[in-house]
């Protein structure tokens, strides 16, 4: 028994029916979205460049580019709620392209907003990145007040999207929420491309190839399942109180060595493979998210431990 | 007598011999700031798009667009310190075009300080806004550690470029400051362009036309003088200290119908052409910087009184 409404409470129940775009469907996060959405009972039409070879026939597949405005206005038509997943995904290839980096995260941020304000969208949540926005913190774990000092491009121009979607979501009077997600990681992550380390370890693991950890591996960062992710997503959606800003993250706190030496460990691959490689560009070294926001607020919680999301990770990737 | 070094406290005099490029040198706040940086010593390359009517003659002028990359390449070669002035003014129109206001706040900054990178600038001075970077906050006196939520596309677009100037410049181990000016006034204001409401008060008064105050005239702004706010300028470039970011304001409160009327009463023109306009879009109700931490490390106070600032106002006003 609780005192709050369901409502507020962010209570799934209240997703069914709702009609909802995921833009950037197609994507790792986008596909658990749209997966938890269905299950949640809710009208889900995703909207990227790609479908996943393996489809959810329960959503409506649409192919476009986030960028083609005629494309988004017309998939935004009729919907209650728009989930904003695109933009870049590599923080350290953003400082050598910031231009591009902005208009792709925050100038994308202004067009979805405005096309969704013509389309009568009467909510948005969107995905912005715990990891990055905050910068060097000397927060244990960093909460939503935390100063936001971003060290990469990619973290300015998703700082900037954030208050976007929150500035003009209040000019344009669209409900929004803004999910600062940590390092999410689970099955669908790609082992190659560099959407995240634990993928790329895990794969190296798999093939018992070297993984070279660049600096000494110390940094401690905040690896978060992404069906979790997915349900903050909905709980997002659900939710009627007054904050706008959650940090989605598990609250625990894993050094990259830690995390690719359990991984290899779990593989069953040999540990002498990881290497230390001097010389990384500086990055913070701790982030760590709070999570008693959500969790207050939402009801939300992580659910799945490292174990078990590594565990599900592996058996996914042999799957592969 | 004081502690601490002369260099470390801003002080002027090592300012003296330094070559700075004052980008958007013949706006309304960049001729002031080259008027005091050449009164220092400095030697003091003014770059824009036109050349001010009542020139410097110690002052180089080059003409030139701040969006013309190889124009402002060759300007910055063998400059010490690039003052960054250029941007949109209106934070109002900003909410129509969003895109445009990045491209021209954030993107322009971006380019600017990987071209002072590439010319081995050693320092860079950035304007930001204090009268919209932070949006609503409930600080009698707001400092320099408040939360950063703007509710117009100007104030975002001046965050990012804030964070950019920030990120890149550590990156590209470029000194950097960023000063958040509260809403400059003086001698040199536009009475006709809406460079702020204190220009456009004078030049009403002086013709003896009506004045509309939007809204009931209840909100609080911080007023500095221009010549104030050059002098941060100054003191930020000698400044050696750890501190980055600046509020540069009175530090006092005025309403808006309160300044209007101050205006109206100090040019002897008949208070009942002011009149109040109900509807305007939300503003934040209270905005008035903290000018301790400027204060503390530099030695900067502003000097200037409103009501001597503005009587120098009208008198200059007078001589259009």
């Amino acid at each position: 028994m609780t005192l709050e409404s369901p409502h507020a409470r962010g209570d799934a129940s209240t997703v069914a029916g709702l009609r909802c775009l995921v833009v950037g469907g197609g994507g790792f996060i986008g596909r658990t979205v749209c997966a938890a959405l269905t299950r949640s009972g809710a009208c889900v039409t995703a909207f990227g460049r790609s479908v996943p070879e393996a489809g959810n026939d329960d959503v409506r597949w649409v192919l476009g580019d986030a960028g083609d405005d005629a494309a988004l206005a017309a998939v935004l038509e009729r919907q209650d709620v728009a989930i904003h997943l695109v933009g870049t995904v590599d923080p350290e290839r953003s400082n050598l392209d910031p231009l591009g980096d902005l208009a792709a995260n925050a100038g994308s941020t202004i067009s979805l907003v405005k096309l969704a304000r013509d389309a009568g969208v009467r909510r948005i949540v969107f995905a912005s990145s715990g990891g990055t926005v905050y910068g060097p913190s000397l927060w244990e774990r960093i909460p939503e007040s935390a100063p936001t000092n971003p060290i990469s491009a990619y973290g300015i121009s998703k700082l900037a999207a954030e208050k976007y979607v929150a500035a003009l979501g209040r000019l344009y009077e669209i409900e929004h929420r803004i999910l600062r997600i940590a390092n999410p990681y689970g099955p669908g992550q790609s082992h190659t491309r560099r959407q995240g380390l634990i993928g790329v370890a895990i794969g190296r693991a798999l093939q018992s190839s070297v993984f070279e950890i660049w600096g000494d591996g110390s940094v401690v960062r905040d690896f978060v399942y992404v069906d979790d992710v997915a349900q903050a997503f909905v709980r997002a959606i659900a939710y009627d109180g007054p904050q706008i800003v959650f940090n989605v993250g598990s609250g625990v706190g894993i050094s990259v060595r830690h995390a690719v030496e359990y991984i290899y460990e779990a593989c069953g691959a040999d540990r002498s493979l990881i290497s230390l490689r001097p010389g990384r560009a500086a990055d913070v070294p701790r982030n760590v998210l709070a999570n008693d926001l959500i969790a207050g607020e939402t009801g939300w919680r992580p659910l799945v431990s490292w174990p078990e999301g590594i565990a599900r990770t592996i058996a996914w990737m042999k799957t592969r």
